[in-house]
């Protein structure tokens, strides 16, 4: 692989030196601005060989760079080890930004580069002021360079598109793309460019599968006062899905159309989210717009209003969380029943339960993959947050201590995202304390009752006052939306310790998912998936509070419950109740028997 | 009044009708964006008859119209009736911003006025703006109408400044000029305006007395790589004072010249903050390095680092402040002891006691005056958030119900701000249920422990979190910084919902302060001053807890023990065990007894 490395960034210097440039900039996102993208797109992987999810590459004529999050720290430093990359280590002090480290390798006034169609248009402005500052280096943005070197380059996927049936979503396109024209007007614009995938799956009622996990298309939604276009391979739509578009009077057009059509677009103003748009696109709508100046055109940048919408579910979406969940919760409970016995039988390692866990999930009705790639991680694999298990690293289980595995799947009527940590024999009191720590924490946040409109940055501390009490603490976020059927993060909403104004409401579904990572030993996290619903209604305003969607029983084994306050406990009890009854029905009586003992009150 | 303000608005009109202007706006500030000024800078409340601590007046050629928060709306209204003036209700829905206002009110390309010198530059920024937006009416900046219309305007304060002592202050001036010249160059800037009264009484280790409760005088203070200049009335320096300013190399100029002097700066770069230096000297600070742009002078508009400094009090602060609290608990115990039976007997009103609170404070040594206006608040009146009794509102007390009380003092070693709630006899269970409810919210947030550098904003829910649960909320901060003898409200930390990023660390002061408010009923609020320390160093870093510096009993009669956990419990008793332990010693046999019983353990 080292070689294979060198020879690539051999050929982009090549390219740099007939370009004039000194380097070239290599974020990990797409034209969508996708926290997952398509193999067409992972140009960081393929230049590096760092194959996280988040990650910035940078090869100048002289040197290389790789600026990734502490998640990645150890998995980035045994990738990139034998080539040329040095690792960068984010948010740790004395790491320079990319601008100051380029500002240190170049000559002042060089000319860097990056393809400005795969960064948003505010990553992208920023990086030239960053980069301005230090000696004045210019970014050039027009060259995708990868299109030269990248020899077996994927292709842009061409997975079917498929309706999204009524019943699931809720809501048809009409409604939608009206409610959508609704909240443009309330901020004076005609039409919105929309490049997210998933929002425009949402907005459309339809399902690809182009992005591994993500049920999305690779597309763009244009939006205008009289009509909607979706820029999409047109050999990618089922019939069904292309009857529903022409239902709904949604024009088809080449994907590699969009940037022209912007030239034509027939409305005065038209808003375009700068942290969702390629910075190219942004500057194609700003050239279109000009063009009609003596019609005062003007490009309104501004958040899009479409996240918060499909952040609130409709009515349908949470009966389809609800049953997605009784079949994850099945599929669970059979792996659950199953685990531990086979464990202590021996020769099951992170990988092979990944395996099992998969298969139970795909027997399920309406399964239509996972919704993120296990994360089977034991013992002191279980403190690197996001471990991903391979072959190098694949750890053998054994009965004893504690396995993190965090998991999830695409339904058709709902996505699912949960994590257990489980005990699979003894396991020390220091595992007990933390353990239980780690729940208080996860309880605490679901007992909550706050104002509508809070937002998640107020609510963390109620999920972290447990932990911070014991001189603990976790550097993730305490929470993220989670899409129905559609990307397993979804925002606006966050709940996190970092400031997200995104206001919370009724409708919305959040994870609940504190951790605690002790390096070297084992790691705890514990998460279900909330939805926010009403709670009352006072002289002070509407109160909300969580439902609980995810139905898997909590391991009971590694908890001191003497740690657990009267609520807590009767939380956990009645938690315990609920899973019981609305999985026992569904199970035959063996799992039904288990899951009875693994229910049973604590106290 | 009312007759007084007509001829005072008529007054205006002509001058406006002179200058060719359409409108004058009065916010409620002086130059150095005080939140209470001197009496010279109170034009808004010339002009508009309104007293409230908050507000803006805007008068134009026809109508006249003044913004204030929902703390002042009863107030507003009442001292507004009769005139002309239309109660503008903040952040109520359907009110219009002063801009928006003006938009509907002025012919398109008006212009409108304020005193430049009186507006920090943000908001003045923010101002041009947003009436550029309105049919791009304009603003003019350089016209002080006051100067011209107000007769009888009261003069500049000319109180004595003195030396605070170092063995109060704890760090001498030469220290805090080189932390202050240290933080300008991290920051890559040679020197700085300061504005903020406060910021220049802490730097100097000086203090005044030209505004009501706050001992600061009116003053700039203009830092530079080498020299420091005081602009100030020189007449105000006592001849300590004046010692103290030359011990340290601090040169004297007038106030008046501060314009002047900015324009002979002798350095290349000059931090000003934008919101705290008003928009006419930030306009002459960028003019005086115009001059200068052969040698590249920039001024660098970003946040002063001397707030951030001031909060983090110096052990001698800290032994300070636990000295003022011992004698403003003497004061306030001698105060409660008497309260009760004096209700009883008859005659007593709001007033009356306030007046015998205060006279009991100012009998402490080192008492130099409150720190704020009394708010003593009986049953309905409570539930006015900044009510402020008047002969005509001021209420009887009968021995029954609920009395606020927010009272607090400067001592020469610290500054306090203390709110108990008194039962004067029977409560309703309602009465009981909310008291204890708030209680729990003070206590939760008292018994927390934090990571060092969290910010107000994300302990908030904290103490909110009993109030949520029972679909109870209120409106203003949690907490706010307290000035050691300096103003009694201090950033640039905050508890509230709002976004505040500052910072917490060891050393600052913060208040603890919830309430509940029902409107025509009664009001709850119970309010400590905390310090933040060290609580523990952990893998996961440094985390922070609260002392507790007010000494004060919190009543126990209002109080439904069955609504408090184990741990409130624990926290009252001990709070309560403290507070006797503290103050005995300092008390006479009758008061120690008093308090014995008032501190007594509830179960």
């Amino acid at each position: 692989m080292t070689n294979t490395i060198a020879v690539r960034i051999e050929a982009l210097r090549e390219e740099l030196r007939r370009e004039n440039l000194f380097a070239f900039i290599f974020p990990t996102t797409d034209p969508h601005n996708s926290e997952y993208t398509a193999d067409h797109w992972k140009g960081r992987e393929w230049i590096s060989g760092f194959s996280g999810s988040a990650g910035t590459a940078v090869v100048t004529l002289n040197s290389a760079a790789l600026w990734t999050d502490s998640r990645y720290f150890i998995a980035a430093a045994q990738q990139l080890e034998g080539s040329e990359f040095q690792l960068m280590r984010e948010r740790i002090a004395g790491t320079p930004t990319i601008a100051e480290w380029l500002g240190r390798e170049c000559d002042p006034g060089a000319e860097v580069a990056l393809d400005g169609m795969c960064s948003s248009a505010s990553t992208v402005k920023e990086l030239i002021d960053d980069l301005r500052k230090q000696g004045g280096i210019t970014l050039r943005t027009n060259f995708d360079v990868l299109q030269r070197i990248w020899t077996n380059r994927p292709a842009i996927p061409t997975a079917p598109i498929v309706p999204q049936p009524l019943e699931y979503a809720g809501e048809d396109v009409t409604s939608k793309l009206t409610r959508i024209r609704q909240a443009l007007r309330q901020v004076h614009t005609d039409g919105m460019l929309m490049a997210s995938l998933d929002d425009i799956a949402w907005t459309l009622n339809l399902r690809g599968a182009d992005v591994h996990c993500n049920p999305v298309f690779v597309s763009y939604l244009l939006i205008s006062t009289r009509s909607s276009t979706l820029f999409v391979d047109e050999a990618k739509l089922t019939s069904a899905a292309r009857q529903q578009l022409q239902q709904y009077g949604i024009s088809i057009a080449p994907y590699g159309g969009v940037k022209e059509a912007l030239r034509h677009y027939p409305d005065y103003n038209i808003l375009a989210d700068p942290d969702e748009v390629s910075y190219t696109l942004m500057q194609a709508i700003k050239t279109g717009l000009a063009g009609i100046t003596q019609r005062q055109g003007v490009v309104v940048t501004l958040a899009s209003p479409v996240p918060a919408m499909k952040a609130v579910k409709t009515q349908a979406e949470q009966r389809g969380f609800r049953q997605a969940m009784i079949r994850d919760g099945v599929a669970l409970v059979r792996f659950l029943r199953w685990l531990k016995p086979a464990v202590a039988a021996g020769g099951q390692t992170e990988m092979s339960i990944d395996r099992h866990l998969t298969a139970l999930r795909a027997e399920q009705p309406l399964y239509r993959g996972l919704s993120f790639d296990t994360i089977a991680a034991y013992q002191a694999h279980g403190a690197i947050v996001h471990y991903e298990g391979t072959p190098d690293t694949d750890a053998p289980l054994r009965p004893e201590g504690l396995l993190l595995l965090d998991s999830g799947a695409q339904y058709v009527d709902g996505t699912t995202d949960i994590t257990r940590t489980i005990a699979l024999g003894p396991v020390t009191d220091e595992q007990c304390r933390i353990y239980t720590l780690v729940l208080k924490a996860h309880i605490q946040l679901q007992l909550l009752r706050f104002p509508d409109g809070a937002s998640g940055t107020q609510l963390d501390a109620i999920a972290r006052r447990p932990l911070w009490h014991a001189g603990l603490n976790f550097l993730h976020g305490t929470g993220h939306g989670v899409g129905a059927y559609l990307n397993v993060h979804e925002g606006p909403h966050q709940i996190r310790m970092e400031y997200r104004p995104a206001p919370l409401h009724a409708g919305m579904t959040v994870t609940d998912e504190p951790g605690i990572y002790l390096e070297g030993q084992f790691g705890v996290r514990i998460e279900n998936v909330l939805l926010i619903q009403p709670a009352m209604e006072t002289d002070f305003g509407s109160f909300l509070q969580f439902e609980t969607l995810t139905l898997c029983p909590i391991d009971t084994e590694p908890l001191d419950v003497s740690l657990l306050t009267p609520d807590e406990l009767l939380w956990l009890n009645d938690y315990h109740q609920l899973v019981y009854d609305r999985l026992a029905p569904h199970l035959d009586a063996p799992d039904r028997d288990w899951l009875r003992i693994a229910t049973q009150p604590v106290s």
